[in-house]
């Protein structure tokens, strides 16, 4: 991979996890979690790409609250290589920040953007559509990363394949917005449709003439950005800028929109890891199905994940398919399949202002 | 009531309460907590007595472990009231040493024995009772208080009614074991028959009259103790001796073959609060039928009893049923209809020597 030592990669780690809490807190959103292993998400992000980018050209994007628990999670990334969003405003405007920070390196390198909060677990097979998808994205293609489907899943977009390209590399034919469960059985039935996995690949100069071509007020802001950088006073013109930036997707501004769009099939165990339920199928479970993240008792008790503080015993009787999460000042307790509703609560304390958020 | 400066208490709290785990412990047991009120269950049960008995002639007897503890519950007792039992032997040797101690100051003094875990609804329905109780022993007889079934209860045993002797008084028919359903059925339907309390009412000298005819090891080891603190040496003598008594109830060992004894029917709001779903019928609920005695917040949750430290949240997401007890070093979730078996968490944590049963 001779060319390996020109690419960068953008961690999207911006992300306020609150259908983790009472693990996840707006101080501690989901991407600063040990969810499934010992690792933080995004401290597995960065380390399983470390073979492919160095933490010199690995940049992360972030609201300015986590910047400062970012960078100490990711004590060996330059500290500017974070990136402090003043406020969210959806992932074109995050990308297009980060890739303005690469062009002035080098615009023709190859960028691959990565959610900080996803589980990968194929670590190898994942390098390996990521070496993938840096190759097509070589002359100038936008590239995403599609995941072959293994149920009739309605919590994701999904990518309809055109043909290929190249061995492994697909034109898209088009986006398709969350199914309906009949849709997306018939999509599993089909065969070539992916779902949407908010990986991307290109280079700095092609991202950035899309943007320019497609969302040219993002692009502008990009511009005064750059120039207020290069007489050293980025901080304040993003400080000032940001919130007129386009608040959307790169999806909907951008990859919808443009036309040299190719897609990376991959099966590499990837999880987006959306709620507690997720955390539930991805951990270990005893022979009754049951998961626990800390000392734990079942008592005629059945597919439970419980998780609490280090020393605290969890004990469960005779109950079924519950998500059970103990923090020292706040307490979860939801069925399975219900563990989405947790936003509910989320919204509740907010309303109330409770710290306890 | 000109008898009533001679009256004394003996309040039963010698009790473990495993199924209240995880709030009550081997050294904090369900008469020290306060499961329904502000106040210990202990202290609710001295307290509720005051006007007719005072703190002098209050007599708690408790197990030797818990001896601290109970007198810094109840710092209005003189120390020497609480009596330290080496090791359970069961009521009729807890009751019988405490009537000698009573005895050592009048022979004839007329004594009420109480549990120290039950909860009480019409405190002025329940004295009016305890001052029937204590007329109806006056005679010599052995009285005990016999509740009015609400429910077909088959967690109590049952006391059957003879003829009446006295306004509110009756004599015993018989004392029938904790009945099937179906008996306990016929026992509600047919009148006659109330719950055993496990209330009593004697004068010193009859109950101990009554242990030398049915229970004479017993009467023995009880004139050891008296003659040892005539030497004041009882201590040693309790400790040496408590062991060999017999480790029988007061109602199979005397009660049921007892000569002159008499039952006073009561409706006073009574409940032995046997487990968290009895604790959950007590507390105050909201619309949606959940109770907390902590902070709490419920979503499309029904039926709940959520308890957990000062200053901790507890939030409940689409659940039903559930007793949920947390504690700083144990939690509990268990549906409120199975509350008894937290008995084998405690049996588990036991086997395995943890010290948080």
């Amino acid at each position: 991979m001779p060319e390996a030592p020109l690419d960068w990669a953008v961690v999207m780690a911006g992300g306020i996890g609150s259908r983790f809490w009472p693990a996840s807190r707006r101080a501690r959103p989901k991407q600063l979690l040990p969810l499934a292993g010992e690792r933080s998400l995004l401290r597995s992000t960065v380390e399983r790409i470390r073979e492919l980018v160095p933490p010199e050209r690995t940049l992360v994007v972030t609201s300015a609250a986590l910047a400062e628990a970012t960078r100490a999670e990711l004590p060996e990334l330059p500290p500017a290589n974070v990136l402090a969003e003043p406020l969210g405003r959806n992932t074109a405007p995050c990308v297009g920040w980060a890739a303005a920070h690469v062009r002035r390196s080098d615009a023709s390198a190859r960028i691959m953007v990565l959610p900080a909060d996803h589980h990968i677990g194929d670590e190898a097979a994942y390098r390996e559509v990521l070496r993938r998808g840096l190759g097509a994205c070589e002359g100038g293609a936008l590239v995403t990363v599609g995941i072959e489907p293994t149920r009739p899943e309605t919590g994701y977009g999904y990518i309809e394949t055109g043909e290929a390209e190249a061995e492994g590399v697909h034109a898209v034919r088009r986006f398709v917005e969350k199914p309906n469960r009949r849709r997306a059985e018939q999509f599993l039935a089909a065969g070539g449709f992916l779902w949407n996995s908010g990986m991307f690949f290109f280079r700095a100069d092609a991202i950035l003439a899309a943007i320019e071509a497609h969302l040219p007020g993002l692009a502008t802001g990009l511009a005064a950005f750059d120039e207020a950088a290069a007489r050293g006073q980025e901080s304040a013109a993003v400080e000032g800028g940001y919130a007129d930036l386009p608040n959307v997707s790169l999806d909907h501004g951008i990859m919808e929109k443009a036309q040299d769009v190719r897609v990376v099939p991959g099966s590499f165990g990837w999880s987006d890891l959306g709620s507690w339920t997720t955390a539930w199928e991805l951990a270990d479970k005893d022979a009754e199905g049951n998961a626990s993240a800390s000392d734990a008792l079942f008592v005629d008790a059945h597919g439970n994940y419980a998780s609490a503080p280090a020393g605290k015993l969890v004990a469960l009787v005779g109950v079924e398919g519950l998500v059970i999460v103990d923090t020292p000042d706040a307490l979860l307790v939801v069925p399975r399949e219900r563990a989405q509703e947790v936003k509910a609560v989320v919204s509740a304390l907010a309303a109330q202002d409770d710290p306890r958020r």
